[in-house]
């Protein structure tokens, strides 16, 4: 079976239910996929039979399947794993993520709960017609089976962040009194106590807010550590990064459904033809795939 | 061919004439091998031909060789390459890295240039005595072949930092006027231009000296990004953590000399029983050894 050379891109929607059946397919033909779906950068967090079955299918097709961009894929997951690395000590976790969400559509900017009055924001997190942002299960749970911890609970909470004035976007008018932006926690409980908590402030103007783009993560582990992003990763120009870095990794990782904690990094390659020390490995691809 | 089981850590010396064959001995056995050696991290670069030789030992053999703590191996590289996965864009690169160098021997902070007067840091430069860190080629050129780029020339400036009064350490006394510390400049060149600059400041006494304990990674690409790390990765605890927390990413690598750029995050692992999503996935290991 020759396979490892076709890899699809399904970067449609949020839910795993919604591209399992595109996944399946993609797999069942024998391509690699990438998904931007944020359930599926762990999918077993939502639903471990499907993913443990697209997961076999994918073995048997000898082909892997990634979820990941921005969030998740890297502020709330891998960059974590990645500067845990340095320490031995088991500790708590905290990642602040502040985002610009202007360039976001309006069926995205509903489903944040952007534009619509306090009440209506209520209204619709009960209805599950605002989600907010979604995946950071996922990314706790990538951090929390990576570190071998288990979760026992995540609480959540959700709130509006209400425009003082008018904000007239291309896209979208919010009116003063009206959410311009979502903040959420989400709280991760290990063994009774807080392990993580991950706080998301998105709004279409960081500036009116008095917000500054950043993403920040704080380790208690050891002497404690402190990471800054400044400017924070933006969410839709990072996402199709972390998604068109991935495609290498994906074609040269063991088969099946693999998360951000199981590849190297995602990076650009700018000259695949100059590598000196590939050349040096002629047998380096054929180990890999 | 059983092999994956055993692991051999070789954390003595810098330069990789002096490691070699350790390794080639661990390697033809049958064991898998992390090596704290600085020039390990990227072998190409100081010796291809016995990199290349070494390499196809532990094909044979079936493991995994890899070089790398906290510098090389995770803050000039791993780290790097991680943030480059959120753009597409080429860029320059500039990381600094300020660091307690305190709890080093005789032995080191002698290579390092530290208790010596300026006069005396400027022959063992010539001499060869005094070397500074070893490392930042090894951690440019992890980069550079991980984005396909061809590094034409490393440039290299190192000054002593001398200290304006005494300072008494347990293990070694510097004179007022002597060197408590080194900075080291490290620009590696792609096509004519500046790509990379690598800034190592260590000193014994950061505060005498009114330095902080701090990484910083600033990349040009795109928007621009500043990753900050305070206090910085401490260079004996931080390289330990690294070497520590890679046992499982090498254990379970193809075979071959690997770099930080192949693997996985290294992570600590808490609890090895208790992962839900191995559980499901009784095949992992076989996959990926």
């Amino acid at each position: 079976l020759r396979s490892g050379a076709d890899l699809v891109v399904i970067a449609t929607t949020t839910r795993l239910i919604d591209v399992a059946a595109d996944i399946r397919t993609a797999v069942g033909s024998g391509s690699n996929v990438i998904v931007s779906a944020e359930e599926a950068a762990f999918p077993w967090a939502v639903d471990a039979v499907l993913a443990e079955d697209i997961d076999a299918l994918a073995r048997d097709r000898g082909v892997t399947v990634l979820g990941g961009g921005v969030n998740p894929g890297f502020v709330f997951d891998a960059l974590v794993l990645t500067l845990l690395g340095t320490t031995t000590t088991a500790s708590t976790l905290a990642v602040h993520r502040t985002v610009d969400i202007s360039g976001f559509g309006t069926v995205v900017l509903g489903r944040l709960g952007v534009g619509v009055s306090p009440e209506q924001f209520q209204r619709g997190v009960v209805d599950g017609s605002i989600l907010g942002h979604a995946g950071f299960p996922q990314s706790m749970a990538i951090v929390a089976d990576a570190l071998g911890l288990t979760i026992e609970r995540i609480d959540r909470e959700i709130e509006p962040l209400v425009a003082p004035s008018e904000i007239a976007l291309p896209q979208l008018a919010i009116s003063a009194g009206h959410s311009a932006g979502v903040r959420q926690v989400y709280t991760a409980l290990v063994d009774g106590e807080p392990w993580y908590t991950a706080t998301f402030t998105g709004h279409v103007d960081l500036d009116m807010a008095g917000l500054t783009a950043r993403d920040e993560i704080v380790s208690q582990a050891g002497p404690g550590l402190r990471c800054t992003l400044e400017p924070g990763i933006g969410a839709q120009r990072g996402s199709a990064a972390m998604v068109a870095n991935s495609i290498d990794r994906v074609l040269s990782a063991p088969p099946g459904w693999l998360t951000v904690a199981d590849l190297p990094p995602a990076r650009p390659r700018f000259d695949p033809g100059v590598s000196e020390r590939r050349s040096l490995r002629p047998a380096a691809e054929e180990t890999t795939t």
